[in-house]
């Protein structure tokens, strides 16, 4: 079975492809507005980790929602949220047998409901699969530092290819570098560069 | 890192370890109230598999406030959980590093929420896993179709080693067999005998 897994090269995604590599043919999918060119990181990682690597295009409409959604907000979850949704529904309908991505127990962002998660499988004829939802932060955590090479640092220095990125990028311009810090708290991000 | 896993013999949580063993150092644990003897059919099952097998021995308390629940609900589901809750506190104590179950996305019974989970991984220092909740039915079955040899039918007549098998033992005992049909609905079981 032919699985996409929305893939940003952060420690998540890339966890959740060992984890379904030995039941699919997965390909690392790294969905983009095109807005930055950081989805050629996530290239880089997934040719270090041989895993076959696809761009999925994004509408740009769905960005400035996004963007316009965060500055209401004062906050990036809603609008985070916003863009995950998008990405899953076109990664959907681009004709793999499953998909999937590297949403955690713990995370509050962002977050598939089993109500949604049925929505995407009914209305497109896939699975959807999150499979590390049963694997809570600490069990992730043992996993990635047995399993992963990866760098830690701020979100703004590190080559990952997430859609925090681009919408970081939109704000920048648009509103000057220093409301981003306004938005965004400070979190760490990690990158990973290669299998152990 | 030893994991220990509920198992049943069942399709969910054979599934569930095949995904694991690539992670962990897996051991397949069948909790029984020693009422019956199916917790044997598991263990053949775990040497077909080349898995390591522990038995683990639940408080019969616990069956009978399961039992005494049932006939007060007219149905299985609470005092099913009562007894998937003891039966993880029970594992959770018994020296893994982790532990796991075969909990599925779509399961109504037994689940366990966020704050359990957190709970028992606090109380105990242990992880808690369940590897197949972001899998849907639809993908449990695709990847039972190919990757298990399973026998299916009707609860009663299959050879698996869940708490329910032991509760129904309880009922047909103290109330007649044709109490069983009464809390019981009938449904379809599967049974792995081998992987492909």
């Amino acid at each position: 079975m032919e699985l996409g897994l929305l893939y940003s090269a952060g420690k998540d995604s890339t966890l959740a492809a060992l984890l379904l590599e030995e039941f699919y043919d997965v390909t690392l999918v790294t969905a983009t507005f095109e807005i930055t060119d950081d989805w050629e990181h996530a290239e880089q990682t997934a040719d270090a980790l041989e895993f076959p690597f696809e761009q999925l295009e994004l509408d740009s409409d769905v960005a400035h929602e996004a963007v316009a959604r965060i500055r209401e907000d004062g906050f990036p979850r809603n609008g985070v949220q916003h863009v995950h949704e998008h990405a899953l529904e076109q990664l959907a309908a681009s004709g793999f047998d499953a998909i999937a991505d590297g949403t955690r127990r713990d995370d509050r962002v962002p977050t598939v409901s089993r109500a949604q998660a049925q929505s995407l499988e009914d209305r497109h004829g896939i699975d959807y699969i999150s499979p590390l939802s049963g694997f809570g932060r600490g069990a992730v955590d043992r996993l990635v530092d047995a399993q992963l090479e990866v760098t830690v640092g701020p979100s703004e220095e590190i080559n990952r290819a997430d859609y925090e990125g681009e919408l970081r990028a939109i704000i920048a311009a648009e509103d000057g570098h220093e409301a981003i810090r306004d938005y965004f708290p400070d979190h760490e991000q990690t990158y990973v560069t290669d299998v152990q």
